[in-house]
């Protein structure tokens, strides 16, 4: 949204995410007792908001973010983010991942976003491929083949931006037909590394760009580890490609197991130390053991499905959008139509037909079938959810 | 034993083993029911064993038995077997290892011998390596490394007798200070396959060599199958190094499996066609993944020790002979002698008390300290034991 068009909420979480670190225990308190207009203005006002703030730490924080606030221009942040084609997401939007209210009280104030992609949709039938910085060849390798293959087969990927496994995931799933999530410690358009901008670029076309931190703002090493929660949040499952002991992978691998999300990791050579971290995943942490796409659906695809009738849709399109809704109520479950045959059907152009088939398929509404297309149903998962093997 | 000091039953056992195949469903019957005394002198004499031989199936394999015992002579078998170094060992024989029993009626009626040590004072502490034949460097170089440090940490390694794999295990243990243990499906003297000729000569010189199998028995299919519960059932676990998905090891991981002993599996690249067994047991068959010695000895580690106190002996040392019996009383569980002392103090000769304390550590009573040796205790375990990590 534009700042224009934001409400009083969204401008104030857009404030907050400007002067106080993402999942910061105090404004996490602030935000468990007070709505953030409130917390935003009386920061701005210098008027004071804990009565029983009598920690010095503390007090002095306040006073740090109340000098902060002041400087803050959310107009301008706002308007400077969307000429970059960023959008500021909150939990009121659509868009916002509700999955995130899982995090509790560390769940982000708001989300910064960017990319072609609807940040929820995208992540509503999604897996995080995480790993080290410095992987092997044989890392790098099976993290692009597994993040084709999901993505191929209707998954998105979410994953950080760094080299390594993450860059290599998110090539792989660039390979394939569904959107890929990046999730940056930093301001969206700072982008760090700088080696992977075209990386970047390219998700913003197919994919998403998300981050706590607002246009502007430079990683640093907590923000790192702070924004691993983002990753396993908005996924189902986790894989752990390659890792040593210690590693933000395993800490990603963390947060997944917290969060009860599905924790597996690859398997390499024992005498890798970057497969290390993935043996230690599976001897004391009883992650499962997957060694390609078909063994990770295995495991995330039975999700929302048990619920509904075989020849039910098998997500709700209640969200979509009028030019989606078309489209989805032009196809059957069961049989499947070209897309030429569903321009002439619903009288849009092919382009926008192939376009919104596309955006529909990467979100998991719509699958491919042949040459044609249908609407997913709980039935026709097995051709690309729990029944796949 | 040679034959000349056989008891009764162990010459008829002898005999059985000569005409049926191991696990052969009706011998198991006629074992449950009837002493092997008996079997013999029936199926010599011809006269009727099953009063309810109802079944022609059952009727004819009886016949065949009964031709074959006519033809077997107990006392050449058995002296033949004593020039090949081979002898019996039957379920009364000190050696007879008890853990056996645990396979009910599918124990094996005896076991042919060969090698210095004692059969069941090797399989104390051991743990069963196995895996593929057409084995990678990979898992030759993994199989040889974890053998050698199990063995130099006191604890015997046990497989078949075949390329790859289990060689690369033997070969690796050899290397260490303790005894390995081939389990072959075929006659000792016909050690098959014969490019292991060198090995098994090896084996019998710092270890031993088993068979159900009489001198002279060719290896069959069946009987690979067959022999793979005896490597399960001598041994607290199994590790599989590198197996396809259909392999001999898998079927040994059955057994372990079914016996209620720890399975591990050794993960590898899981672009690795001969890792995908082991993926598989990690996966589905809720094996333990290791990746080292370590790993495997804190998993088999604890078995009998948390009966004891901390500075009892860890094993019983009754069954031990006249001579070991002495060099343990030379020595303590807390404080280490070295080997000339112990000379000194038991009257024996420098050799024999090395020869003996290398037994000794083999089968697991006494231990390496420095320079010196002492008696394993349940407190010293940590050494090398379950808390080595």
């Amino acid at each position: 949204m534009s700042a224009g068009t934001c409400t009083d909420d969204a401008v104030a979480r857009a404030g907050l995410t400007a002067i106080a670190m993402p999942g910061d225990p105090l404004m996490r308190t602030l935000l468990e007792h007070h709505p953030p207009e409130l917390i935003w203005s009386a920061l701005r006002a210098g008027s004071p908001l804990l009565s029983t703030a009598d920690d010095p730490a503390k007090a002095a924080r306040l006073r740090r973010w109340q000098a902060k606030a002041k400087e803050v221009d959310t107009d301008v942040l706002l308007t400077l983010a969307a000429e970059a084609g960023i959008r500021l997401v909150v939990p009121s939007d659509p868009e916002w991942p509700s999955q995130l209210e899982s995090l509790g009280p560390t769940r982000p104030c708001a989300l910064w976003v960017r990319g072609a992609h609807d940040l929820r949709n995208a992540c509503l039938r999604s897996v995080a491929v995480v790993g080290a910085r410095a992987a092997t060849a044989y890392g790098l390798h099976v993290a692009g083949e597994l993040s084709h293959t999901l993505s191929e087969r209707g998954w998105s990927v979410v994953s950080g931006g760094a080299y390594g496994i993450d860059g290599a995931a998110h090539r792989g799933a660039l390979a394939g037909s569904c959107a890929t999530v990046v999730v940056l410690a930093c301001g969206l358009d700072v982008g760090y590394p700088r080696g992977h901008d075209r990386l970047f670029t390219d998700i913003a076309e197919r994919g998403v760009l998300v981050s706590e931190h607002p246009p502007g703002a430079v990683p640093t090493r907590k923000a790192f580890l702070v924004r691993n929660r983002i990753i396993a949040a908005l996924t189902p499952g986790t894989v752990v490609v390659e890792a040593g002991t210690r590693s933000g992978a395993i800490n990603t691998a963390t947060h997944a197991r917290d969060l009860l999300r599905v924790l597996m990791a690859v398997p390499g050579p024992v005498t890798s130390a970057l497969s290390a971290g993935c043996h230690r995943l599976l001897r004391d942490w009883q992650a499962v053991c997957v060694t390609d796409a078909h063994d990770i659906i295995e495991q995330v695809g039975h999700i929302g499905a048990d619920l509904r009738p075989d020849d039910a849709p098998l997500l709700e399109h209640d969200d979509l959008d009028a030019t989606a809704r078309t489209l989805v109520a032009a196809l059957s479950t069961t049989e499947e139509a070209g897309a030429v045959a569903v321009a002439s059907a619903t009288g849009l152009d092919l382009d926008a037909v192939l376009r919104g088939l596309g955006l529909l398929a990467a979100a998991g509404h719509v699958e491919r079938v042949g040459a044609g297309w249908r609407v997913r149903s709980r039935k026709h998962r097995g051709s690309q959810g729990r029944d796949v093997r």
